[in-house]
Formats: structure tokens, C-alpha cells, sequence
């Protein structure tokens, strides 16, 4: 049994790490570390944690680390992984990130686009792009994972195949991203409260969004191009749930069910991918509490565009359960180990 | 005070006709028309209503709607105006029709798009479409208006300006739609089960949604030249709410700053549009229960792309509150009577 | 035109107040205070109230009060209209306390529930307990009315029939309470969090509600004699509604029909109160954004009891609305005057 | 492997079954009846079910039964299991029924609460009511369980304690139920229509729910007394959750730490209950999707009285998840066997 610590242990990708991996045969928690609540019991803070065996949240120590653990999530807010996985790299761990400091490759862009100091270059050199079923020959031999955003994790799901066939343009490629309120984390702030966010609908970043550099960087590594994109997203009254309805310019003609199976077979083999048969469309609560990403394609002949519409759940799919795909590959295992859960419905 | 009679009276744009008329100083509720619920107390069926004036349906009687009403509304399913309202034309009757019948100029787009047979070209001759802020003029002189659907209300009211401008490119011009569930009627569904709908977003119409061909005619109106757009709609868990959020390529280089003005400008002494200021973007929540549209706007330099947002209320400026809007512009009355309430918050 | 100003500014029962009162044809908001953010315009923190004439937030000030406004209104939290109040009586002003600060006669009471100071016994003297269909004549020659609580709203209108008809014992009544989370104010934190609350119901206070001794006070006070009760609160996902459904022995076996009979009868005339046909009980949404009260009741023969449910909008009824039927009653104007609004369904 | 037949196989009971019994390492499902939609594969109907081996469903055959599978559930509206148990029993085979068919001894009960004529005596003789941590050890020798309802679950388990402790007293013991709109299954009705529930509290029962008689006879059967109880059933605005509220006459002064510690101790060993601390009370989401009864108790001195509180998930543990508890406990395997998921929070 390999052994996990989290670092960031209060916030929702910890208890999603550590919900998922209650069931995971051959990865356990041994470590959940909060600087900020350090000597807390977890179940103090999460009553749903009550009765299950009791996590005392520890503070960073990074040679217990070393000595007691095979592998470290850091589900830190940004600018806090930049300055630790220095530290734990070449130490014989394996390090997945699940904050947005190691994606992006220019440390430019992160500056610019997170108002902080980047990494260290060698750090980001190390760092491998944990989009698993894209980069699964990458992350096999990774000790440095940086895990997707939720909304490149849908986007870039829903939109490779296409550029890499070859069936789109690479500009002008729209998506508008929908998200439940978990997306903003665990701090009470007015945009989170319920009286202000319950039936209540509202793009709240267009074209700022950090997550559009990452979009960006591989959807142009996918097709070596530069690929441009917008994205908006909305904050929609429910807890979890992440869809990316994606509008790109067709370069030939084609029909839906030529892309569809274009998709299947690009995903063949990808136990978490879900390609629907034409004339349906991914929902959230259809992969709510799972690692599934549902895809749905529509050619539109009046407008000469494909639709592409990707769905996951934002803690799973798109952060922690992603995780836990990415460390299932990185030792060779079965890549949905502890991730066969059926969604839970409704 | 003139007199309005409802048909189709026990559905919700009934009653948010009946709610919005409470406080009109010039127009009340005489009848209310329900063929399958004729005879029965309103109040029965719509406990909220009760200890208002008792509202007894009543059958289609054209002679008695001659006689005794001045404002015929059909608040219908597809369908069923263009049958009745035929009968009501000519006959010193305002007829305001809510449902999609008398929307589309040419017989063949609403066959095609809606899958029944046409209104007769007399009356669709005579219809003219209740956009308020576009066509007052037309709406002045009208007898029968053919009130926008809520996507289109959004969409045209959204981007008509921007193109009119010449800002936007009048191809590929992409329409993102979120809607709350009373969108979809009243009627219990499997699409509009709670337990299926709850924390749950979905596309439920790709390029397939009658409003289309509706947003491409008066898009294409606007400019006299073809305009193509693609529309999808997504059910969002709320009960109410509409936005649109809109994406079209610039022709030349421009700033958010000027786009506002110009927005500003040409929706000036329009009292229920309200541009936002930079940086802010229109919630579903602020036009709650009021007859307001909000639009923001924002220049993506990234893609050289004009983003637009427009939030309604699905009930109100979407349907019953336009509807009144209109009825007060074809009498002369102020645009915004019985139509002033503020939006209910939270 | 009456002139108001509303202390407190920023919270829900202030923008309530506002909505509530641009229809009232005889009181008009003049100013709106408050210390916290006085200087700012309320539509750049309440987006919903744009294009609305300006309402630019002022400092308190006691001598401009005294000159420009008739009518005064504290939406403040706990705590504060106890220093406020004092200063503003004797006058000339008609001032109307939100807060719980001068529900409760006795000092110590309020100091033991509420853990401050409490009103000078002068100021608690002259306030009025402002249930309306109750006190009615008292609040007719008052000039200081302490405005009921949510849950005491719904609870004494349930209750106090039963009780002063000789229906009900004094004792062992059981309350339970459902509110939205719009009840717990504007202030963002962990409990009214959306990821927290949306999707959960918990009782967040049981036996030790501020508004246990405020029901018991006036309970007592309607059969002159002690009643005690049990008042649970349990949040609920949603913005609005509050209902209470009430247990209570019977003293002699009666049944459903002479219960309701009663029930309309002690309610005759009072505009706010909907009492529903037999084996027809409250729902929230019946009352959205309306003054009114349903009330249901239930004979349950099994176990001899009666069974009260009663059902309000805590933002209306049980807070502003009631606060502006006061002062129509205070002013010698109609009850219901500005208050008509049909509730908003759905 | 012991192998399973889901009969009832499209509602929401059969398919929280087949995501249970997933993860289950000695029970899968190897049948799935359904008439209604017998030759249908289940993910058409269920699309979350995509991609997971293909369930067709079948029509019933009982020798085809007794011949393949070693467990039956039934997840059958009531009325059904009462025709189908009797053809199933003394045939090798274990049968869980989750409807309220075989719950009531009384033949007379059944038929006067669910209007229908009731199971054989022989067949209800040889139920055992499925209340895990109350009848362990008669369900370790049944063959046939009648799972007990989602109220009576929570109601029993936090009730039969303090009756049995003799801390409370067997009359007017009040129940107020809350729970999500799943418990009303997955039919569309106007009631369960989201416009109509979303944001929105009413009660729906109140005195005529079927599991009042199941409640009493089980309180009674507790303490060997007539024990009545009053339930009110409210319907809540969330997908999946139960709480129930409970109020009852203490015997005796004591203290909530007494009371804690008597729960404590009476449920020991029991892995599923668990006894909140003195002041915290059971949230439904911190046992969503999992078999948790959280309890909290309260002794409020004021009125001598009791309060308990008991939340469930009511698919979980409420039907499904108990279902499996008593499979696995008539088959001699860990209580929790397949059922040790964390709750899914948020």
C-alpha cells in the first residue's frame, strides 16, 4: 500500500482526495497537512468525516514527507505549491499539483496571468501536464504532475480531438464554460453566498479567466500551432458540475456521426471518456460524484460549426479524481483504479 | 381602464399577466379564457392567487371578447393563435399573441421550424413583432403584435445595436443561452422533474430551437442583409432567469469603453434597458420579477471579439411584461406604466 | 408624500423596504444611512436597483432626521437600534425598529438572550409590539413600533387564535421552524456558504432561538397566562419563505371544518391572512414577495392535537412588509396600502 | 459471488442498488426486471449508467429467478410485492422488499393506510422488518426483510433509544419530517415539477402519512405499549436528504450528556449511527450517498422535553444502503460490506 499526503488538507480537493481514496486498493492517506488549522481533527471542520478514523491535520514537514509518504497531492491555493514542490522534487516523491502554479510553461504567462512570482524554471521543466488521457505516455514517466484546471479539463477533452483531426479551425474557437459554486472553494465570500447565488445566473470572469492561458498553451501543443480561444464562464446555483459548450469553425463538411465516431475511436481505450450517440448531450448530474467526462458533438450545417459540449464533475474529474488518474499511471496501474464509482444519480 | 381578456389562461404567462396587470392604472384583468379548465376558480389551481377577486375561467366566446374587451392576450401553447387569432383580427380588438404563431414572416420557416401548418399571410401581414425598444414605431401604429420569444428578446435586444453599428460581423455569430425551468412550462415532464433537474445543467437544444429562425429574421432585419447565427439552450435549476451570452467578431478594433457608449447611446430613453459599466456583467437575479434587460459588454482584444451578455426575466421582458410593455405603447400610454416594479432581491 | 428614511441601509430589509415602498402611493424613501459604507450609491452594491434614482448612502444624522423625514426605519442588527431609538423619540417622528432590541419587555430577558445592554426602560415603554392583525389598535396611536421577528410573525399568527379561543393548552407547544437563507442576512459565512448550504437541511438552533422568548412573551400575553414553548429552526436551500409548523394538545375534541371556521372568523377583515380550505396547507412560494400569512390547520384525532402550519415570506411579512402595514395603520391609511402586490409564482 | 435480481428496475431505488452494489466484493447484480420497460437497456433510460456493462432489462420469470440469482430486491411500488413475495418465498432464495407492502402486521392496517388489500398472512409472518441496528438478530435468520420506509428509518433509530431507556414518554410524541424530492420518485407530477418545488416549502402530509401506522407498531413493538406519534411530512427543495425532528415528553429531568452517552452506548458497535456531540445536529449532506443515520439530541430544560434529530439520505440509507445492510447481515458478512463509502461533500 503506497502512502499519500495532502498538503492544503481544509479545502474541497482535499476531502475529495481523500473521499475517493477511502476506496483506493493499493494508495492510502497516511498525511493531511494544514498550516493554517494544524493540530485541528478533520472531522472538527468536516462533520461528514465523523467516525472514520481520525485525521489530526499536521504541519509541513518536508523530511517526514520523505521518509513516510511515496506520494504528495498539493491541493493549495495558487502561489503556495510554487514554493514547495521545489522543495520536494528529486526526493523520491511523486508530486501531483493540483493548483494552477506548474501549468503553465512560461513564466511570463503565469506571472501575468496569476499576479505572482512563477516557479522556478527547473521545477516547471519537471512538471508534467496531468491531462491523462491525452498525455498518459508523459505522465507514465512523470515525478511532477501538474493537474488541469476544471475548465481545461473539459475544454481540452472536448476540443483536441478536433483540432488534431484536423476537423476545425484553430481560431475563434468559443467556449462558454458553466460551473457549480464548489468551483469557488470553501471561502465564504458575496459571491458564494447562497442568498446572492441561488437562482441566479452570471458569466463572472470573460476573457481574464486564468484559465485561458492554459487552454491556450495546449490546444496550440496539440495541433503546434497557435491556437487562440475565449472563454467565459458562469457561475450556476448548484453544488457541483462543470460543462464547456464549445462553438468552432468547421474546415470541410462533415456530419455528426463522422465526428462522433471520430471521437470514439480518438478515444478508444479511455476508460473515463464518454463519447453519446447523436442527438444527445452530456448533463453533470450524469457524471456527478465520478471521474467521467461526457462528450456530446452536433454538427451544425446551417452555420457551418461544430458544437462540442464536455461535462465532468469539477472536484472529480476536474481536480482530484484526475489526481488520483494521473498516480494510477505514473506506477503503472490500472488507470481507473479506486475510480470505478457509478455517478451518483440523482 | 380598458379591459383584457387572457386566453390560455392556466398557464404561467397567464399568471404573470394577471400579477403584473394587478397594479396597471389603466388596464385590468375582465376575462380569463381556459378551454380545458373552463369553469373552475383560478384560485383552485393557482393557490397563491386566492383572496384576490375570484378569477372564474371561462370558454372562447369571440362575440362576448368583442363586446366586453378592449386587449385580447393569448398566452397559448404553439399552435393555437393562429387560429383563433384570425377570428379576432378586424374587430376593434389590440391583440397581443405570446406564442411563437405569428413570429416568423415566411409560412414555410414556421412549418418547417415548428411542425404545425401557418397562421394565413393576412394575418401574419398584420402582425408586427412586439420587440419594445426596436419597433415602437410599428408598435404604435399595430392592432395585432406577434410578442418575442425570450431568447430572442435577449439575443435581438443584445446584439441589434452592435450590428446595426457596423461593430460586428453579421456571420458566425455565436448565441449561448441558460434559462431557468418555468421556460419550459407548466406541464411536469421528465425534462422538468426536480429530481432530475436540481444541480444538474444540460444543453437541451443545439441548433434545433424554434427561436432561430426568429433571432436570424430580425438579426437580418436590422442590417437588410442575411445574418446566420447558431443558438444553444441550456436548462439551468432556477426557476427564473434568462441570459444570453453572445459572441461576434469585431470588424475593426474598438474598446469596451466605446462599445458601452454606443450601447448607451443608442438605447437612450429606453427605460427598461440597462448597460452596465465596464467590467460589470448582467445577473439573472438583478431583473427578477421586473421588466428590465441587463447588458454588458466586452472587447476580447485576445480574439478580436465582441462578447455581449443579456439577462431577462424569462416571465417578464421574456413574455407577460413586454406583452403590457406593448399594450401601453399602442395606446399612447407611458412605455413603462404598471411595469415599474423593482426587481425582487434576493 | 410621507418621507422615510431607512437606518441600515445595506441589509436585506432595507432593499426590501425600498421595493416595497416606490409603489406606496403616500411614503416615499428620502434617505438611506448607513455608517458602514455611507458616502457609496446602493446600486454600485446592489446592481438590481440601477437606473432607479440615485439613493446615495448619508451618515446619521439625529437634527436632519427631525427636519426631512416623517417616518423612520432601523433595519440595523441586533444591538444597535437600542442606542438609536432613544435618541430619535419624542420627536415627532414615527419610528419602526426591525431588530429584536425592544420586542421584549423585560431588560434582563433581552440580556440574556441577545447578550448585550439592553433599551432604556422609557424607550420600552412607548415601543408597541408591531404584529399587525393582532395589535391593531394599539398600533394605531403608537410612535415607536418594535417590529416582530420572522418566525414569532408566523408563529403568533398560527397560534394566537387557538390559543385566546381556549382551543389549545399553554404548554408543551412545539414549534418547528423552516427558513430560507436570505433569514440570515447579507454578511457572507461558512453558514450561509452555497456549497455548504445548497442541497442541506439542519437545524441550526434548537431551544436557544432569540425568538423563543419574544413568541412566549406575546403567546402569554394573548391568554394572559404562561406558555411556554419549543421553537427549532432549521435552514433550508432556498432565498425566501419561512413556515412554521406548530403541534399543540387539544383541549376538547373539535374537528378541521370548525378549527378553519374559527380560524376565519378571527380573521375577518384582515387583509394579510389566508386561511385555506381543509386539507389545503401553506407553501412557501404561494407567498413570494407578498405581506401575506397562510395559514392551514389540521385536526389530528390519533393523538388529539391541533396542527398549525403557517406560512410567510421572511423579508415581507416577517420583516418590511409588516413594518410598512404598520405604518399605514399608524397613519390612519388602509392596511394594505402599497402592499397589494399578487405574490410572484413561480 | 452471490448474484442479485433488481425487480422494479427503472426507479430510483433500483438504481442507487446497482451504484451500491458496484463496489460490493460478494453481491453484484445479475438481473434487472422491469414490465413496464422490459427488452430496454438501462442506460438509455439512465444515461449516467453509459459505458458500464450493458443491463438489459427483463421480464419477470420466477423459475428463472430461483434458478440464477441467490438475492431479490424488490424496488416495486406499493401493491406490487405483495402479489409477487408470496411466489418467491420457501424457493431458496433471499428477498428484500423496500415497498411498505410487508411492513404493517395488520392486514387491516395495510389495508386502510395504503388502500389496497394486503400481502397473505403467511407471507407477513415470515417478513422481518429490516431496521438493521435494531433487529440484527432476527434478520440474520430471515429470508424474507421488509426494508423499512425513509421516515420510519430516521424516526425509529432516533426514538426507540429514549423509549427504550425509558427517558421519554410514549405520547404526543411529534415528528416533523423533511426531505428531498427524490422520496417522491421519479414520475413527473405537478408536485414534483421543479417550477412548482424550487424554492418552495410545504408540508404534504400531515396526519395520513403511510408511516404512521409503520412508526407506531415499531415504537409500540420497542416498548411493548401503544406508543402514537403525530408525523408531518414537508417537502424540501434538494434532490436527495432526510431529516426528521422529533419532540417528546422527558420522564425524568436529565441532561444532554446523559442522553448522548445513553445513545452512544446503546448504538455501540453500530458503524452506520452516528451520535453527534453535545450542540451539533445532523446536516442530510453530511451523509449524502452514504448509509449514515446521524442523530442529535437535545434536552430542552425550558419544557422538559426531548429533541432528536436523525438525518438520513433517504435512497441510502433510507432504502438501498439498509437494503444491502441486511443482505449482508442475513448472510453472515461484515455489516458494512460494501457500504463504507465516505458521504460525498460538499
Amino acid at each position: 500500500m503506497k502512502k499519500a499526503a495532502i498538503i492544503g488538507g481544509t479545502g474541497y480537493g482535499a476531502i475529495e482526495l481523500i473521499r475517493l481514496l477511502q476506496t483506493h486498493p493499493k494508495l492510502e492517506v497516511a498525511k493531511v497537512i494544514s498550516h493554517s488549522q494544524s493540530g485541528e481533527v478533520l472531522s472538527s471542520i468536516y462533520p461528514h468525516l465523523k467516525n472514520l478514523p481520525e485525521i489530526r491535520l499536521e504541519e509541513l514537514d518536508i523530511s517526514s514527507l520523505e521518509a513516510e509518504v511515496d506520494v504528495v497531492f498539493l491541493a493549495t491555493p495558487a502561489g503556495v505549491a510554487k514554493e514547495i514542490v521545489p522543495e520536494l522534487q528529486n526526493k523520491n516523491l511523486q508530486i501531483i499539483d493540483l493548483s494552477g502554479d506548474l501549468r503553465l510553461s512560461s513564466r511570463e504567462d503565469y506571472e501575468e496571468w496569476y499576479g505572482k512570482s512563477a516557479a522556478p524554471q527547473e521545477t516547471l521543466n519537471q512538471a508534467v501536464y496531468g491531462l491523462s488521457e491525452i498525455y498518459k505516455e508523459e505522465i507514465q514517466s512523470a515525478t511532477i504532475i501538474s493537474n488541469p484546471g476544471c475548465f481545461p479539463t473539459a475544454s481540452l477533452l472536448g476540443l483536441i480531438p478536433a483540432l488534431e483531426l484536423g476537423n476545425i479551425k484553430p481560431t475563434g474557437i468559443v467556449i462558454d464554460g458553466k460551473t457549480g459554486v464548489s468551483g469557488a472553494g470553501r471561502t465564504p465570500t458575496a459571491a458564494t453566498h447562497f442568498s446572492e447565488t441561488n437562482d441566479n445566473v452570471s458569466p463572472y470572469k470573460i476573457g481574464k479567466h486564468q484559465h485561458i492561458p492554459e487552454i491556450e498553451q495546449y490546444l496550440s501543443k496539440a495541433v503546434d500551432a497557435d491556437v487562440t480561444t475565449i472563454l467565459t464562464t458562469h457561475l450556476i446555483p448548484m453544488t457541483r458540475g462543470l460543462i464547456c459548450t464549445m462553438y468552432a469553425d468547421l474546415n470541410q463538411e462533415t456530419t455528426t456521426e463522422e465526428v462522433i465516431k471520430s471521437y470514439q475511436s480518438y478515444y478508444e481505450n479511455k476508460p473515463f471518456i464518454r463519447i453519446l450517440p447523436e442527438g444527445q448531450f452530456p448533463q453533470t448530474k450524469a457524471v456527478q460524484g465520478s471521474n467521467y467526462c461526457d462528450i456530446g458533438v452536433w454538427v451544425n450545417e446551417r452555420s457551418n460549426q461544430l458544437i462540442i459540449a464536455a461535462a465532468i464533475d469539477n472536484l472529480v474529474k476536474g481536480a482530484s479524481g484526475q489526481a488520483i488518474q494521473n498516480v494510477n499511471i505514473m506506477n503503472g496501474w490500472e488507470e481507473n483504479l479506486g475510480l470505478q464509482a457509478i455517478p451518483m444519480y440523482p
